[in-house]
C-alpha cells in the first residue's frame, strides 16, 4: 500500500445543491412567510423548492451557464429565497447588491462583477432606474411582482419573473457544481474606499450552514421560526436563508418592512425564536416595549452584531423575556460568522453578562490571533491589544480583481479592527483603527464610552469619535441622542457627572454634541465616518467643557 | 472574469488537526476521565493535548511519516485519545483494532493495512500475545501502562508507551495534511466473509464532527459530558472522541469496565449528559434500576443504535427519566452517523414513540434510498419494501484493496439493509437480508417480532431466526431469555397467546428455544449467524407447536 494514503470515501461534492435537495427532501411542509405590511403570506418549501426549479429553467432558457453572474437588487423575501436556492444549484453565482448604497456604487459593483443577468424587487424600481444605463453588460433584468412594473422600466432587457417563469417546469436536473467554485458574491459595504467583492465557495458555503446548526453558534433547527431581518444583500443574512433551508425551520421575511410596528406585528403574529439584528434596532424594540408591552420571550435567543451591544441592553432583554442575546462578530469577509459571545460553561467567578459582553469566542473552523504593528504574535492574555487577524475555511483568501494589504504574508485577513483574545480564546473588539482614539499617547476605545453612556437613562444613542485636539492630539467627541426633548443643554454636565466614577478621568470628553438623530450606514451600523465629515465641514453644534488636565482634577 | 468562476475563500485544509487544535485551545480545563474500575482519574485537556505532542514527538523519533498506519488495541482511555488526537494530526493513519475479533481476523486486519505501528493497552496483552509472532512487517508496537507488562511480552519491538514518551517534548509543529488524505481506518466487524476496511478522510472525520453538532443530530457541546460507551475501536465510537474534543466536552472513559455496577458507579459519579449503547446494554440498565434505583435523569439524551430499540425501551426510559432516546443507524462504512430518529416538529398525528421507533432521518450531508432487486428505484412511500442504498460526504466509495459488489454503477453504497422510506425522509429499517424470513413467498420481519416480544413481561431478550420448514420453506425461530428461571416450557405457549392479536396469523412461531443466554457479536449485538450455525448443529433444544396452517385458525 502506498504511503500519504488515500480515503476511501465518496467523491460528493458539498454545495448549495446539497442543502437545497436535502430541504426540499425532508422538510415540505415546513414555511416560508412574505410580511406585506400588513400580514404574512405563508408558503411551503414545496412551493418554493418548485419555484426555485422553474426559475433554473428559465434562465437556462435565457442561457445561462455555469460561472455566470446573477445579481440580486431585492428584499428579504420569498422570491429572493428561491433564487439563493436556483442560482447556485445550477452552478452559477448569487451576487447579492446592497439596495442602501449610491448608484455609483451598485454600477460600479454590478459591472465589476461582471453580472449578466439581474433580478431586481419590483418595490425597488425608483432606487434601481437611474443604475440602468450605467449597466450595459447585464442581459437580462427579471422584475418580481407584476408585469406592468417591468413594462414601466421600458428597457428592452427586461421582462417580469412571472411572465418568465410561465409555464416553467417544476423539476430540474441540478449538475454537481465543483465545491470550490464560487456560489456567491457578496461586496463589502465600503465605509473606506471602493467597495471589494469576495465569492464564498459551494463547500464553503455549506460548511457555514453546518456549522450554524451547532448548538455552541446558532443552533439552527427544524423548530426554529427565524424572523428574517438581517439583509440577504448582506453577507447572505449571517447565512440563515441557507442554515434555516438546510434544518426545515419556518422564516419569515419583513420585505422593507422593518420599522418598529411592522417588527411588532411580524412577532405577534409568527412567534419567531430566532433572529438578528443591529443593537440600534434591538434598542428600538425595547423602547416599543416601554411604550406598549412587546411580548419577545417567544425567542430563544436574538442575535446582535455589527457593533458592540452595550450591557444594558443584553441585561433588559434577558429580565423583561428571559431571553439570551448572542453577540455576534463576524464581517462579509468571513461568511460571516465568526466569533459569538456565548458563555463558557465554568463563569470563572463572572456573571454570565460579563461573558455575553465580550465579542465571542471562534467556532470551529475560525482562527483568530492578535498581532502588533510589526507584524508579531503579541500575549493572547485577555488585555494586550492589537490588530485581529482572522484564518478560517469560510474565510476570504482574497478580494476579487483587487490587490489589497488586506492578508498577511502568512495568509491571515488582516481585520482593521484592534481588540485582544484571552486564554479561552475569547474575543474582544475594542474598535475600528480608525476609530481608537489618542488621547496623549493612551488609547480611548469609543466603544467602551459608549457602552458606559448607553447606561444613563436619558441616552437613547450615542456615538464617539475622535476631535483634534491641539494639546492631546485628539480627544473623545460625543455625539447623544437623548431619549426625552427636556433636557437640552444640560446632559452633558449630567453624563459627564455619570462618567466620573466609571472610567478613567481622562477618557471623560470635554467634546459634546447633543442631535436630533445618529446617521445610519446602508447595514444600519452608526455612520461615524459621515460623522467625522460632519464635524470637519463645522455642521455640529459642538459644546466644549473643561477638558482633562484643563483644572486640577 | 473568466466563467466556472472560482472562489476567493481561503485554502485551508479541514481535517483532525483543525478539531484538535481548535479543542486544546479553547476548552484546556475541559476534562477526560478514565475509569478504573473503583473511581475516575480526571485530567484536563491541557495534559492530553500535551501527551499527544510528546507521542507525536515520540513516534517521530521512530520515524514516522504521512501516511503510515497505526494500529491501537485500546480500550477506551485517554491514551486512546490522545493516540485518536496524535496520529492524524501528524499526517498518520489512525488504525482502530477490534480487540474483540479472532486471533486470525487481527493478524489479517493488521497486515492487510500494512500497519507499521502499533498501540497496545497493557490490559489486552494476554489477548494480543498471539497476534505479534503473525504480524511480522508491524515494526513497533507500543504498550500503555508500566514499562513492566512491556517486558513480559518478551519481543524487542515492544517497548512501553513511558519509557518512549519520558522526556519528549509537550508542543510538536503539526503539519497540514492533505484533506483528502486517511485520517482512520476501520474494518467491518466482519459478520459475513474477511473484514473488509474502509479509510476515512482528514476531511470527512471533520465534516462528521462538524455535523455532530447540531442540534437535530447529537447536539454535543461544551456543557455535555460524554459517556463513552461506544468503542473507539469501532467506527470511532460515533466520531464522541472528536465531536466531544472539539466541542470541548468532559468525557468518561470506562476502559474494559462496561458491566451494570460499573456503569452505576460512573453514571452515578459523573452524571453524564450524552451516551450512546446497543439496546442490549440499555435493557440492562433498565433491569438494574428494578434491581436498586438507578437515576438516569442527568442524560439529556441517550443514543441507540447497533439494532432496533423496542418500543417499551424507548417508553420506559421516557416514563423513568423524562429522558428521549435517540436511534441510530450507521455502519462503519458511514463513519457511522447516517440516520437518527429525531421526531418531525409536526408530529402528523402520530405519538412521539412512533417517531422514535423509526430508524431515523438522513442527517444533512446523507442521502438515502430504496431500490428493488433490478435496481430500480420504488415509490418512496414508506411501506415498499427494498434495499437501502447510500450516498453522502462521509460514506465511503470503496474498500481498501477489495473489490466488492457493494456499490451501485451509478456510486450508491449498497447498504444490505432492507426497508423503507417516507415523504419526510424517514427510514425504517425492517432487517438486513439475511435476516428476513421469507415463509411461502411472504416476507416476516425478525426484527418487529422481536420488538413485540419485548413488550412481554417475562422476556429478557430474543431473538427470532429462520428455520428451515418443509411447507412454508421458512418460519421463524423465536430464541428466548426469560427474566425469571421459573416459566420454562409453558413461556412459549403464553407468547403464542400474547402475539395473537399483535401480529398477522402467519408471523406468529411455532418454532422456540428458551435459553440461559443469547451470543453476542464483537460489537454487542445478537449473534444470529452464531444462532443459526448452533440450530444446523442441532445444539438447540427446540420446541415444536402446531404451526400456521396446520389447525383451522
Amino acid at each position: 500500500m502506498p504511503n500519504n494514503m488515500m480515503s476511501t470515501m465518496m467523491n460528493t461534492p458539498l454545495g448549495v445543491k446539497t442543502l437545497h435537495q436535502f430541504g426540499a427532501r425532508h422538510f415540505s411542509t415546513s414555511r416560508v412567510g412574505d410580511y406585506d405590511g400588513q400580514q404574512i403570506h405563508w408558503r411551503s418549501y414545496a412551493e418554493i423548492d418548485a419555484n426555485s426549479a422553474r426559475l433554473a429553467n428559465a434562465l437556462t432558457g435565457l442561457g445561462i451557464v455555469p460561472g455566470d453572474r446573477v445579481g440580486t437588487f431585492m428584499w428579504n423575501s420569498t422570491q429572493h429565497l428561491e433564487t439563493y436556492l436556483a442560482v447556485p444549484s445550477l452552478g452559477a453565482v448569487l451576487h447579492t447588491l446592497n439596495c442602501r448604497l449610491s448608484t455609483e456604487h451598485i454600477a460600479y459593483i454590478i459591472n465589476h462583477a461582471a453580472d449578466r443577468f439581474l433580478m431586481l424587487d419590483a418595490r425597488l424600481i425608483e432606487t434601481f432606474l437611474p443604475v440602468l444605463p450605467r449597466i450595459p453588460d447585464v442581459e437580462h433584468v427579471i422584475v418580481s411582482s407584476t408585469g406592468n412594473d417591468a413594462v414601466a422600466l421600458n428597457d428592452p432587457r427586461v421582462v417580469s419573473f412571472e411572465s418568465l417563469l410561465g409555464d416553467a417546469e417544476e423539476t430540474f436536473q441540478w449538475p454537481e457544481p465543483e465545491e470550490n467554485a464560487a456560489a456567491g458574491i457578496c461586496y463589502t459595504s465600503g465605509t473606506t474606499g471602493n467597495p471589494k467583492g469576495v465569492a464564498y465557495s459551494q463547500k464553503t458555503t455549506y460548511l457555514h450552514a453546518l456549522a450554524s446548526r451547532s448548538v455552541d453558534s446558532f443552533a439552527v433547527q427544524e423548530r426554529d421560526v427565524i424572523l428574517m431581518l438581517p439583509s440577504m444583500f448582506h453577507a447572505n443574512a449571517w447565512g440563515f436563508p441557507y442554515s434555516g433551508w438546510m434544518s426545515g425551520a419556518d422564516m419569515v421575511m419583513p420585505g422593507p418592512h422593518l420599522q418598529g410596528p411592522h417588527l411588532r406585528a411580524m412577532i405577534e403574529s409568527a412567534r419567531p425564536t430566532l433572529t438578528a439584528m443591529v443593537p440600534t434596532l434591538l434598542g428600538d424594540l425595547l423602547l416599543a416595549d416601554e411604550e406598549a408591552p412587546l411580548d419577545l420571550s417567544c425567542f430563544r435567543a436574538i442575535v446582535s452584531g455589527g457593533s458592540a451591544v452595550p450591557s444594558s441592553m443584553i441585561e433588559a432583554v434577558r429580565d423583561r423575556w428571559d431571553v439570551p442575546v448572542i453577540q455576534g462578530w463576524g464581517m462579509t469577509e468571513t461568511s460571516p460568522m465568526c466569533v459569538l459571545s456565548h458563555p463558557p460553561k465554568d463563569l470563572n467567578g463572572q456573571t454570565e453578562t460579563y461573558w455575553r459582553l465580550k465579542s465571542g469566542r471562534p467556532v470551529p473552523g475560525i482562527e483568530v490571533r492578535v498581532m502588533d504593528d510589526e507584524g508579531n504574535l503579541v500575549e493572547q492574555d485577555g488585555t494586550t491589544v492589537g490588530e485581529l487577524q482572522l484564518k478560517g475555511a469560510w474565510v476570504t483568501g482574497s478580494y476579487i480583481n483587487e490587490e489589497t494589504d488586506a492578508f498577511t504574508n502568512d495568509g491571515w485577513l488582516r481585520t482593521g479592527d484592534v481588540g485582544m483574545v484571552d486564554a479561552q480564546g475569547y474575543v474582544q473588539l475594542t474598535d475600528r483603527t480608525k476609530d481608537v482614539i489618542k488621547s496623549g499617547g493612551e488609547w480611548i476605545s469609543s466603544v467602551d464610552l459608549e457602552d458606559v453612556l448607553l447606561q444613563h437613562e436619558s441616552v437613547a444613542e450615542v456615538a464617539v469619535v475622535a476631535i483634534d485636539d491641539t494639546r492631546w492630539q485628539e480627544r473623545p467627541l460625543a455625539i447623544v441622542r437623548s431619549k426625552s426633548d427636556c433636557e437640552g443643554e444640560a446632559l452633558p454636565d449630567q453624563l459627564r457627572s455619570f462618567l466620573v466614577d466609571k472610567v478613567a478621568k481622562f477618557w471623560v470628553p470635554e467634546y459634546w454634541a447633543v442631535v436630533d438623530d445618529i446617521p445610519k450606514t446602508s447595514v444600519g451600523k452608526m455612520d461615524k465616518k459621515l460623522l467625522r465629515e460632519e464635524v470637519a465641514a463645522g455642521r455640529l453644534a459642538i459644546q466644549k467643557h473643561l477638558g482633562f488636565g484643563e483644572v486640577n482634577d
